[in-house]
């Protein structure tokens, strides 16, 4: 039972943006700073963006910034928005379910449950909450830049 | 995010049993009666027989039965046994995690409550819980059967 990549670097650039929250900071900074796939952050930042997440600043000196406040942002709802396969097992999804066990299945009742108490620890969560010691983790992404420089 | 398929058939293959308590029933049986891979259900037959909780009668009219009693059988304790990879994110998995953010990361310490929120709902469920209507699901495999043959 994984998160995708896409959700977890998702979950990173959003971090990266909230440490990060007085400065312009390009695809390239996130990428290298976390020794991640640029191309796969690209599409992550253009669907964080067109969610209203973040904003993007074009230019020379140009990159992105967060959007709105860390306190607005569910974690939560970030998992939601970013994880396109919530099927834990073949009867949650509908469309290519053949379970015949479905119709009367209390397992699929208890995994539903499992999930929402799963969601619920994360919705009660913010980014705010995550950057609650930004001092600590601050240095962590600088050192790793000046590994890589 | 989802249960493997061998989480999954090695759920369906107990509710089965439970099923059909007072019969041997062979994994050609269980194959047909869910259309799922004779060959997948016979590597977990032999994963659950092994750690006790069914039992295998050899013999030209064998066939397997439940060992342990469906109350006994606690549900979070067969998905953890079974989901071989619980790394929700890199930093899971502490042998290939990279991420910078690690030593200090409050979202792990979330995504770890989450997790331990999922599992809760499943170890107060037992295999006897979703038999409990077991009325209505029994015909559900029988009437599948009858398609088959």
């Amino acid at each position: 039972m994984k998160l995708t990549d896409y959700t977890d670097y998702t979950l990173r650039a959003l971090i990266y943006l909230g440490l990060h929250r007085d400065e312009l900071v390009t695809i390239q900074q996130i990428a290298e700073g976390y020794g991640i796939s640029k191309n796969h952050l690209m599409k992550i930042i253009n669907r964080l963006s067109q969610d209203g997440l973040i904003e993007a600043v074009r230019g020379r000196s140009g990159g992105v910034r967060l959007r709105m406040r860390p306190e607005k942002i569910r974690i939560g709802a970030v998992v939601r928005a970013s994880e396109q396969d919530f099927a834990i097992v073949e009867c949650f999804d509908k469309a290519n379910n053949r379970c015949v066990l479905s119709p009367a299945c209390r397992l699929q009742r208890a995994l539903r449950e499992a999930l929402e108490a799963f969601f619920k620890v994360l919705d009660e969560l913010t980014l705010a909450d995550i950057l609650h010691n930004a001092d600590q983790v601050r240095p962590l992404v600088r050192l790793h830049l000046q590994q890589v420089e």
